[in-house]
């Protein structure tokens, strides 16, 4: 059965992102890679996870993750990704601005929704098949998901930094009870824990 | 060797206590045993856990977490926990206002100190001898104990739900590294995990 996932690298304290993001800094103002060391610096010790990322049949972002640019596109922008992104798999972007498909190299394909969070998931279930959806980010389009009771599991990768500011995972998506999934694990960079959305 | 360590119940969005603590509600308005479920709902087989809380030589808690007064002190109050509380321990209250020890019966002698964080530290760490201190609460103490990098071992038990707002752990206390510490573990109603941090 297909599964609406969503993997999140954040802080002990909550954060997914910094703040200020840029071209140069897109995680924000002096976040770099702490909150992904361990995909890096790890990458042999934790590939089922990565594996497992990058293994869902469509994948779901807002805009802020696409690019940085608002309002109307540039259409020279294709995503932080250079030619080949690394989804190999359709892609659908939250937007509020019409836009052509893009087709790129090694199976990515970014399709531009703009008739919401149900619609775009009605897409990327379609797209995907008998395999899972993955919810990929950034915080704000992940809080909405959660919100509406979307996602099945929520794979949280926690980074054993306190960022003390930027964007933050659960805000606004009002009281909620989860559950544990599996047993939780993790390294001197990450702790991983899985939990399911009780509805 | 004798470890300063905090012992935390906090939900996943970082809240160790709700709004509007009151005597009603301890941990704050609708908040009730939401973080607290696994240690009374799953005692034995946290057993481990609960009993290595309450092994310390000696604790430190902010005013807030002995009791609902601000200001001059009610001398009648004499914290929540009833005649025998549940440290046998010494327990020194950070307060801006003196008032003479207050000896407990089981063993617990409440200590009131008015001047600061170091100097309570100081008396507890006398007062355990070669056992350890522990951190007992609440959020605007741990956060002060943390920003000064004066906690060695802090231990999370994070419960699977989302408050919202409340108190946050770690509010204020700057950037910091922190380094996990032995297996996280956990169940349905809790995670444990455990860091060090990094100075």
């Amino acid at each position: 059965m297909s599964k609406v996932k969503c993997d999140m690298a954040m802080s002990l304290d909550g954060y997914v992102t910094g703040l200020n993001q840029s071209l140069e800094e897109p995680f924000g103002e002096g976040v770099g890679q702490r909150l992904h060391r361990w995909m890096f610096e790890e990458a042999e010790r934790h590939s089922e996870v990565l594996d497992d990322i990058t293994a869902a049949g469509a994948f779901i972002m807002g805009r802020n993750m696409f690019g940085p640019g608002r309002g109307a596109w540039d259409l020279e922008w294709t995503g932080w990704w250079g030619e080949e992104p690394p989804y190999h798999a359709p892609v659908f972007v939250l937007t509020h601005h019409a836009r052509e498909p893009l087709e790129m190299k090694g199976g990515t394909t970014f399709g531009f929704v703009t008739e919401g969070i149900e619609a775009a998931l009605a897409q990327a279930r379609e797209a995907a098949g008998d395999r899972d959806v993955a919810i990929a980010g950034g915080a704000a389009t992940v809080n909405q998901y959660v919100a509406a009771g979307l996602i099945d599991e929520l794979r949280l990768h926690i980074a054993p930094v306190i960022l003390g500011r930027g964007e933050r995972l659960f805000d606004g998506v009002g009281e909620i009870e989860l559950r544990p999934v599996g047993d939780p694990w993790g390294t001197d960079l990450v702790t991983h824990v899985t939990y399911q959305v009780v509805r």
